[in-house]
């Protein structure tokens, strides 16, 4: 009989979970709000609550979690974590109580690279850089075969890239970062400019404007809306070119909720990538969008629990 | 008795050697001319002769071979080498022509960054980048204790990570790469640009200036110096933020000649990088001189050979 696991991705609005076969097979998966607000106590209850309805009496092997970075692996602690609001969570511990399984914790950028690496549009890639983009932009590098964490837990950060150093503040403080430039949250940003400029004459209000307003009326055919999309990809090219230059990947995995305008970004940053990449680069790297959407983390973490973790 | 290892670093002006016991200990030296022009056979034939020279009767276990990437490493082939004039050179071929010993290739900046991870600045950092600052800049990766080459042999190209899209054009054919920003090439236009606005009421021609004409000046206490060098400390601080977000290393250690300005760049770029950097990373990370000089290449192409090479 084929051994079971369960993945666990904590995320800033909602808890993914996912059983999953050894071989790969989905058997199960749940959906919970995550109310960080109400402390991660309270937040762990809940998960399990909800891992011993997905999983009632099924014998689990591993428990992987993917959880927001960077983290102490050393002592399964959640360092900082603004989305949740978490500073120096033991969250293993926090299970651990709970829940008499081994539990095997990872950053939720490399969970969802491990996803697509076992079930998704990173199969067969060795070197590939996963990046979701959303409201901000994270990364999950796998180098060589293996999840790349960084030697404190703390790398993939690939959204805080400095790429024009007379660009938009970030969220972190520096000037021009990736994320300021190309993330859901740049595209409203560049929304509201362009509503500024009067390029809406009959438009929203200027608090109506999110990423999803301009990725949404970019598809529908919207000139301005399609200027900006051009220019978050040009970014967004710049960004991958650097990184392929210092990892030299065979591949992006491109995921998040901006990836719904998919075919208007990818053609337009491959094309940026052509331009900037020196000779010999662009003709075997692919740039690809990933396939296993919001439950790949859970998914990944599951297969993570398969690959890294151990039996107690 | 201990095995010996020869390590050699073709360069574009120099060729340097260098034999090594397996612990370590440099037993000889030497040094030749590149003379690219005449041609990939002929530069081997008189490396050849220097290691018979080098080398004696001595029983050697290997041969390590630093040189300029991208390699294709399956065929033992230079794909692309500018500063020597090599497109497609099989250089292993070559020298397995004139020479009966296993053969180790490897990237130069990979070999220098071995040789300050066995016997330099490197030593206990499982993760930790390697940066060469000169004419250009080069990077050597070292992650989770091996080196990374990247999944066609062309990675750590972090000289041509852009930081500033309007920034001044690079040898690559684009703006505002990290090399064109704060390179030995780049401390000269600065300079020159600095002498056109009457910095120097009685300084020297423009063609006079090069990068180490800055950093000498800027040693001697010449205040336009120093400021070019604040402005290329800021750069690095900047280049080397990124790469510390992308990647969490331990520690940079920083080589190439530029760095004989070491006291003035290095407390520069630090500060630059407790600017620049988000939370948590700035207290673990160190940022080191090199410590091998010109023959660190040679050196740690010598301790490749003993870590990954393997007798025929």
């Amino acid at each position: 009989m084929q051994e079971k696991y369960l993945g666990i991705d904590i995320g800033g609005t909602k808890v993914m979970l996912a059983l999953v076969s050894s071989d790969g097979l989905t058997l199960k998966r749940d959906r919970i709000e995550t109310r960080a607000e109400e402390g991660p106590r309270k937040v762990v209850e809940r998960i399990v609550e909800s891992i011993k309805k997905t999983v009632g009496e099924v014998e689990i092997a591993g428990v992987g979690l993917g959880v927001p970075g960077p983290i102490d692996f050393s002592r399964g602690v959640v360092t900082l974590a603004p989305n949740l609001g978490w500073k120096n969570v033991a969250i293993v511990d926090l299970f651990s109580e709970k829940l008499d399984l081994p539990i095997y914790l990872e950053n939720d950028a490399l969970v969802a690279a491990w996803g697509e690496k076992t079930l998704g549009a990173g199969k067969g890639f060795e070197n590939f850089i996963y990046m979701t983009i959303s409201t901000g932009i994270g990364g999950g590098l796998i180098l060589d075969g293996k999840l790349y964490r960084g030697a404190f837990g703390a790398g993939g950060e690939i959204g805080h890239m400095i790429i024009d150093p007379a660009g938009p503040t970030c969220g972190c403080g520096n000037q021009g970062c990736l994320e300021a430039l190309a993330s859901g949250k740049a595209l409203a940003r560049m929304g509201r400019e362009a509503l500024e400029q009067g390029r809406w004459p009959e438009g929203p209000s200027p608090e109506g404007i999110t990423g999803s307003t301009i990725t949404n009326w970019a598809k529908a055919g919207d000139q301005p809306s399609i200027e900006i999309i051009d220019r978050q990809a040009r970014f967004l090219g710049l960004g991958l070119t650097n990184l392929t230059h210092i990892l030299d990947p065979q591949a992006f995995v491109l995921g998040g909720g901006v990836m719904t305008a998919a075919d208007l970004l990818l053609p337009r940053i491959k094309e940026a990538m052509e331009d900037y990449l020196m000779p010999g680069y662009a003709e075997r790297l692919q740039v690809l969008p990933a396939k296993l959407g919001d439950i790949g983390g859970a998914l990944g973490a599951a297969m993570v629990a398969r690959d890294f973790g151990s039996k107690k």
